[in-house]
């Protein structure tokens, strides 16, 4: 096992109704912008059962953060921050509201002259102050709930960064699976598909002998893929939809990753096949897991064949036959969900996709994975296949 | 699952050579209390690690925190820390000195009439202030480094008794597995005992659809069974000692227990058997835990099942002749690593232990167990047949 640090201090409030706990949680004093999306969250009651939850606290709105949050739109709500003297953030919704308003916070508190943007996504400052903030989360998906980073992306230059900070935990997340019974299926799907590719980010590299992250991260995979299909047959089984968001906290808040080395290539050629291309972010991990590791079979070979043999059963005892099978097991559970798995499927040309990618990472001079051997032209192979 | 809260803000350190991170973590202006226990820390070089990463500290030592720690000497610390001003205790050993010192962290900041016991451990009155505290955590065993909870003796009246509080989670925890090596095998066993019955107490209960908590509990025990012989055969296997240290760390700071119903009542047994035997914490859990699970085997039968066939591989199909098959399972596994399960062992008289604990019981009106249905008198059964 390799060395590491963990620390996560947010407070998780998990179960039926927990949205009413909000007041208990958040002090009197505090003046708290509000930030939501599209408006789901006014036809599924969620925010019907905030506002009554905070009837008398000094609240005001930010409403239309959208998929993919955009540099463009969070930084009107950090003019409304900085103009009102906002001292709390609230986010109700998915993953992406949250991520949003992560960057809300840090922005909020950064007063250079340079774009907020360049500053944090591009260059990498550290964040030295935020706004403190916390959330009700309505998607589960992106574990952002329960970790300090998000990803924003800039129209301006088609560009889809991630940024990290201890200070921005969220003090608190509410999750009350309840409210993911009125998904739309396609987010469900969606929301599976990323936790499953969160975990395979953190398990599938090479040993390093850590069997309890390893039985951890296998017991999310075999958790998801048992749930699945139940919350796909009945959307109202509130066990299934509890398990299928504990799995999606869990596959991002750290708890796996801690002392393994982690890829996350998946994730960031999947980010480019968004910004190019403006397909969901679910689409693009479940494009590219495949492809990339049959690509890199080889030097995750003895990961896959673990998995193949304690997620799906496989019986075969040569390693790189059942790492063979594990990637078409993980393909077949995708397609068994709804989720598409080529770039046919979205009708985008894989050669074309392929050059963009690399011309993109060329110019980054990038190098992914967990052995940082994924470089551009070796992205390009991939997204070719795809 | 059910509806749960979770929060843990402790930061783990973990890894080769990360005693020197101290001073990273404590801000120079503190005054410290260092505490300890017998000594081994000056044997194994860790005390000098710590005072060479603390030089230029202002630094108290308090040393002899017994193992199972006596409120008589704690009471000895605490005097010290508010009559010179303490503002942060840092706890150098096994779990013993480190519940120890959660407990001097609140007694400290404690200025009421009554006898601090009486008052936190007795009557269990909440702590509204406590010092802030840390730890170097030498022993793999209480998991006491990622929780916020203790155990406390009092000599004058043979009692053993367990506090909480959120105010009471180390503001981190340094674990170098590496000071493990020289660990005496008694104390290796007696850690490796006292996790895998802490995994239990949160697993072996009834089922509430919590697939994910299960496996995380099984992946636990498994990874103990597996990794137990290497650091018997070799104890400077650093991967082994690593692995079963994250397990006892693991065993007992909330991840596998959100949303489950506990049990407990092995635990609290055990502590009888200490208190009027003196036999250690891990000894007394290897006692009970099987003839406990022998008595309550009807209504665990599930649990005890799932976990004969993924832990232990059998095959069964009919769930209580699995119970019974992981029963012996776990016995035989405690019998394997060397530690003794029957009373007889210790020289102990069963009858007489029953009867003195049925006394108790009675005494208290308690009812333990996930069910409540533990009562003195079916306590009385279960330790006459240990």
């Amino acid at each position: 096992m390799n060395n590491f640090e963990f620390y996560c201090p947010t407070k998780v409030i998990f179960g039926k109704d927990t949205i009413s706990e909000l007041a208990s949680n958040i002090d009197k004093s505090k003046k708290i912008l509000m930030t939501y999306g599209g408006g789901s969250i006014k036809k599924n009651g969620v925010y019907d059962q905030v506002k009554q939850a905070l009837a008398g606290y000094d609240v005001i709105e930010f409403g239309g953060i959208e998929p993919n949050p955009k540099y463009e739109t969070l930084m009107k709500a950090v003019e409304i921050a900085k103009r009102e003297n906002v001292d709390f953030l609230l986010a109700v919704g998915g993953g992406s509201t949250l991520d949003g308003t992560k960057f809300i916070a840090a922005a909020s508190k950064y007063f250079g002259e340079k774009d907020a943007y360049d500053y944090f996504m591009v260059e990498q400052n550290p964040v030295v102050d935020a706004l403190p903030l916390a959330d009700v989360i309505t998607l589960p998906a992106t574990g952002s709930e329960m970790n300090n980073g998000g990803v924003i992306s800039r129209i301006a230059t088609d560009e889809k960064l991630a940024f990290h900070s201890p200070l921005l935990y969220p003090q608190f997340s509410i999750i009350d699976p309840q409210v993911t019974f009125s998904l739309p299926v396609k987010q469900t799907i969606n929301g599976i598909v990323d936790t499953f590719v969160h975990v395979m980010e953190q398990y599938c590299t090479y040993e390093v002998n850590s069997p309890l992250q390893d039985s951890w991260a296998l017991g999310i995979l075999r958790t998801l893929i048992e749930e699945a299909p139940k919350v796909l047959a009945n959307p109202n089984d509130y066990d299934a939809r509890a398990n299928i968001f504990w799995c999606a906290t869990c596959g991002l808040n750290y708890w796996i990753s801690v002392g393994v080395p982690q890829d996350w290539a998946t994730h960031m050629i999947g980010h480019e096949l968004t910004a190019f291309y403006g397909i969901d972010h679910g689409q693009s991990l479940a494009i590219v897991l495949p492809r990339l590791l049959k690509n890199q079979k080889i030097s995750k070979s003895k990961k896959l064949a673990k998995l193949a043999r304690e997620v799906f059963g496989v019986e075969e005892s040569v390693d790189l036959k059942a790492a063979d099978l594990a990637i078409s097991e993980i393909e077949n559970f995708f397609n068994s969900i709804g989720m598409k798995t080529k770039l046919s499927d979205y009708d985008i040309d894989a050669n074309e996709a392929a050059e963009k990618i690399r011309a993109r990472f060329s110019s980054r001079n990038v190098a992914l994975g967990e052995k940082g051997n994924i470089t551009a032209d070796v992205a390009f192979d991939i997204v070719k296949e795809a």
